[in-house]
């Protein structure tokens, strides 16, 4: 047991009173790393994150540090920006508000972390990379699918080879989102208004740009095609509102090599699959079915020989012929495992590939499905110069 | 039971000895009809239809005869289309010799029947229509997925007004066509060579043109992506040869009142769902599955509402949340289900909606199916001229 | 149909009044064949055995053609052989009576097809081998097991490399053959007695050495521990007997690349397995649990991360984790599909590896086998001269 | 109820701060004695522990004294080992230093209990035990599969009569320890160098040959073949490095009265077995299927009549046909009920058997399975004069 070394890092943590910085980053990351003595780092050596709370609402700031077991918060962040105790600054407000906090925080040294997307526009986004990128901070981007459990499957099985050479991919994203007149909804109602920033576009391919990135192959091109299906809704006080933002998308995506994936994201589809979001791979040798916790997969020896006969019920039970890959390791929060790689990327160098650069990305391919939208034809991805 | 009138309905099967022709189209649909006494049309009336096989090898067709227990067949059809006793032309040849014999068939004067596709090319498939309608002949195509046991439930609850307001539509067709290297293709070697009129365009997406303007809405644009996903497989022989068609094409349907159908088609995916084909439907006040032979219902009352939390398992079995719409009447083979309506619409001018102008318009589909993947963008649907 | 060119291959089929010779090589071969119109050989040809009986008794000749429907049976072999209408003599005697009447055959100029073992030693089994060789007859011998299903699966997943590098083999055949005091013997009792060539290591080492050349590896040592676990049974009037002969063999077989084969031969053990042979091989990417007519396997990505804890209930269901591979194509007797495979190499010239010399193998391998138990080592199996 | 008469018996517990005397042995086995109240011994008699904990590392000791609530260590063996207070000297260091230890404390007149095994040879093995032997102090090594709940019931139904005369065993033992490129091993990387003492022969054989003596027949003769089947795995930092000792091997014992036991220990098979270990023992009455915590059997009464018949789908469910004997009492941890079982023996001179010459017995298997594997013939295994 010995002596151990901890290495305390300051993370000014703005924003963090809304759902999902106080839940997930706070409660779920910062806390639970604190609670278990930090994150261990090999040669009895700890990282010891140390937050202040920064927002505008005293009250909901007090709140919050009293429920996380904390002392410090501020809603001075420039104050707080300026004090070299903390190295690290950390945004999840509304996405119009973070780009100008983000530039406050490069012009102060801190190295950066964000929710996504990180700006409104891509040029915007780009912006805040190059900037976090020439002042030489580190920087870095919630990524947080990347370590939920069923994708942490998948990635083991492609790493060892099951699919062989992959062919396709297809996802399916959404739920029944209540419209509130019978039953409570279970998003925000800013989500179904553009002029608040809403839609699923804006929200989900942030997402699929760095699922597809990082698990199936480089995005090139985006075709899409997106819709209102539900028209009117009730908001947070039981008012009908006109819902102005796109609820449901159909998006093809080519990968590089030509593979190509599709996805529909809507939250007006009732789900005829095993989770919420789903994606089945196909490979030559094996395909794979991914959901948020589990990944199912079958294997050319057990793939059915089907044939096309309607007269007669057909005897393969198609669902009942996929295997589960087991639980190789205990399941972390995504969010607290991004968290853990990020503070060693601070204090240790050591490599964290989910930069401003990729969050810029995600930025690119949703303006991208909404000109393709607009545009009823392909759009090329462009390469933001690293 | 009193004596039964008999109409007598003399009918040429014109190259019936291949696959389709003589499975479905004589020993499960004219035998069938034959052997049950014919079609009864109510008032103490059936229709007996009296079949002659014509094809271009005696040997075949004295053979399929015997098989059928069946005296007539000829391999001269000019002198079979001269003979009055025969009022109807039923063509199952393969597609780049059907418009020949239909014209002639016209010409004498015989109702027409046809397999689908019609002809190679929309122009030449609504120029038949246009010849049978001048003419005033009777005539129809065979659009047998209508009568597929799945699709008369969904034709039932969704004229019951399950849905409500139909949202949106997607669809998973296809399966596994092994490679031929160590298990036996399932389908035939020409469907993989685009130089044999192979490709899954052209074979799935007339059938995706009747389904869609019968069940959910009639089409009025395509985008299409298309693919050779598997680039090379073996013969009957077991000879590799390169494939040269489309094993798989990735597609959006825009139907009336701007509903949109998704379509997934491809011979290289394995099954993840019920039945190699799928189609979800979702209104807002409940959905369907739809299968070959079933029809899974979920109604708003028994929506889950699901929260998006991947920390945690699921709660809900969103698979087992779907009912089964029962079997309200035993499954008919569905090839024999729409010859009845035909026959009966020969005799007693019934109304037979499934012509040689539904016909073109799956060519049509097909064709603009191949023009939107060529040009990268959405191909509108003009209407062919009634 | 057109006309079909059948070729008439006339078979001497000596010794077929015993078990094997009339269940699985005339009544589920040879007649199954003449009834389903001969072997097809694609180009409008048809192979068509034309089968006499030959043997010692007359009466059990009379009666089983009686029972084939076959009117042609000799108890004079020498007076067959000599008639040119039969290219073929099939040998399935007992082993000891085998070689004198396949030299007078070859000496006849017959094409050769043996039950095995083909000799009692591997020195008159090779022999056996050279006269035909250099007579430049045809010749094969019967290496059934390779056609049961569960090994016509292994080799299609093993051929679609399912497995990756092969790892190890491990074989458990047998089942509890009862004594006779109180339950019927299912197995003759001359198969428990030395002096009447009984003995489990004679029986199925030629089994297992084809088994292992065509399936795993070329065998090329052997390692082996016999054993007489049951000292005394009945026989078939009910007389109590000692058993001479082994009933169970443990044996190793190195193969080449030094993959090693463990093999467990015994009549006197209960089956606590899926059937009455299995074959587990283990490969880097999968493995397989090989039996008579099933396979199932499990991938390297559902290999459960197994800890071993006995402190508390293990939480795999480890036999459960196997899935059993589709049947691609119906089930065939494998007698009746081997003896296709030599008409065809008989009247075709298609290649036919299973041959005299493959025969002589399996002899060899028993011999070497009872060596090796004797030497208490490892014996090396020398290569026999093609 | 009454006064209870308390004998405490101290123990030197040394280098427990490993995994197995951590868990094993101090946390499992010792700590809930002492929590019991001690080891009950019929006339109101209790045996309580009294543990002082020593090793090299004063951190780890202060640590691990911390956890299971014990106030005592020593980083000085030597003195601990003159203090009379002590009786027992227990070890669990890495098998390396054990011996000079053991010499130690038998010089200074404790009792010995050792895990296993308690030499690098049976030399030095052997000389531990006649030096404790002839010491006159009590001796014992951890042999704690013999408490496993599944050997408990298989020694209460053999010592029933339920098998019959002994004809065979079979045992296999192994799982898939992942190579740490995508699944993180279940295995420490010594396991699998043999420069480090790892070795599959080395680790298992100590284990066979207790097991073996007692619950099937003393070991005689050793047969084995071992394999490097996975040539290169990841260490516990992720480095490749190459496996230099056996991850595999295949063995056959023969027993007192000439029963073989056919062993197969593997770290890279997949298990397709009810359990990591399972050992099967064919009687004549009867036989059992024997895995870590349960035990299977199938009497001669339900033993089915098997037919080879591969033509058609084999009747019987063989797996289905054997019954789990009940757990007659509730299971404890087997290291314990060692423990309570030396306790009294030193206490109360009850029998134990286990001895140090048990222990030698083990080391001296492991070393002549790999003479037997170098030499490719049987090995005798001399007796140990006791």
């Amino acid at each position: 047991m010995g002596a151990m070394k901890t290495i305390r890092v300051g993370i000014v943590m703005n924003g963090v009173t809304g759902r999902m910085g106080t839940n997930q980053h706070l409660l779920r990351s910062i806390m639970p790393i604190i609670r278990q003595g930090g994150v261990p780092c090999g040669n009895d050596t700890v990282i010891l994150p140390d937050p202040i709370l920064v927002g505008r609402s005293a009250a909901k700031l007090e709140d919050l540090a009293q429920r996380a077991g904390l002392s410090r918060w501020s809603t001075d962040l420039d104050t707080v920006l300026s004090d070299p105790a903390y190295e690290v600054f950390f945004d999840a407000q509304t996405t119009s508000m973070r780009p100008a906090a983000v530039r406050a925080a490069v012009a102060a040294g801190k190295h950066i972390y964000c929710e996504k997307p990180t700006a409104l526009t891509v040029a915007e986004a780009y912006e805040l990379y190059t900037l976090a990128r020439d002042a030489g901070v580190k920087h870095g981007a919630v990524q947080d699918k990347l370590w939920l459990p069923g994708f942490l499957k998948y990635q083991t099985i492609r790493d060892q080879g099951f699919l062989g050479r992959l062919l396709s991919v297809r996802g399916e994203f959404g739920y029944w989102v209540f419209e509130g007149d019978t039953v409570t909804p279970q998003r925000p109602s800013w989500n179904y208004r553009a002029e608040d920033g809403g839609g699923i576009i804006t929200d989900m391919f942030c997402h699929w740009r760095y699922v597809l990135d990082n698990l199936f192959g480089p995005v090139q091109a985006v075709f899409c095609e997106g819709a209102t299906l539900v028209p009117e809704r009730r908001d947070e006080q039981g008012r009908p509102y006109p819902c102005t933002a796109d609820d449901t998308a159909y998006a093809l995506f080519r990968l590089q090599g030509g593979v190509i994936a599709q996805f529909c994201s809507s939250w007006a589809v009732r789900v005829h699959r095993r989770d919420l979001l789903s994606i089945q791979a196909d490979g030559v040798d094996g395909s794979a079915m991914v959901t948020l916790r589990d990944c199912w997969v079958q294997p050319r020896a057990t793939t059915p020989r089907a044939v096309w006969n309607p007269d007669v019920a057909d005897p393969n039970d198609y669902l009942g012929g996929w295997t589960p890959v087991p639980a190789y390791a205990p399941a972390e929060n995504a969010f607290k495992a991004q968290w853990e790689l990020f503070l060693r990327h601070v204090v240790l160098d050591t490599p964290f590939r989910w930069s401003l650069l990729e969050a810029a990305k995600g930025v690119q391919l949703a303006e991208l499905g909404q000109q393709a939208w607009r545009q009823g034809q392909w759009a090329e991805v462009p390469e933001l110069a690293p």
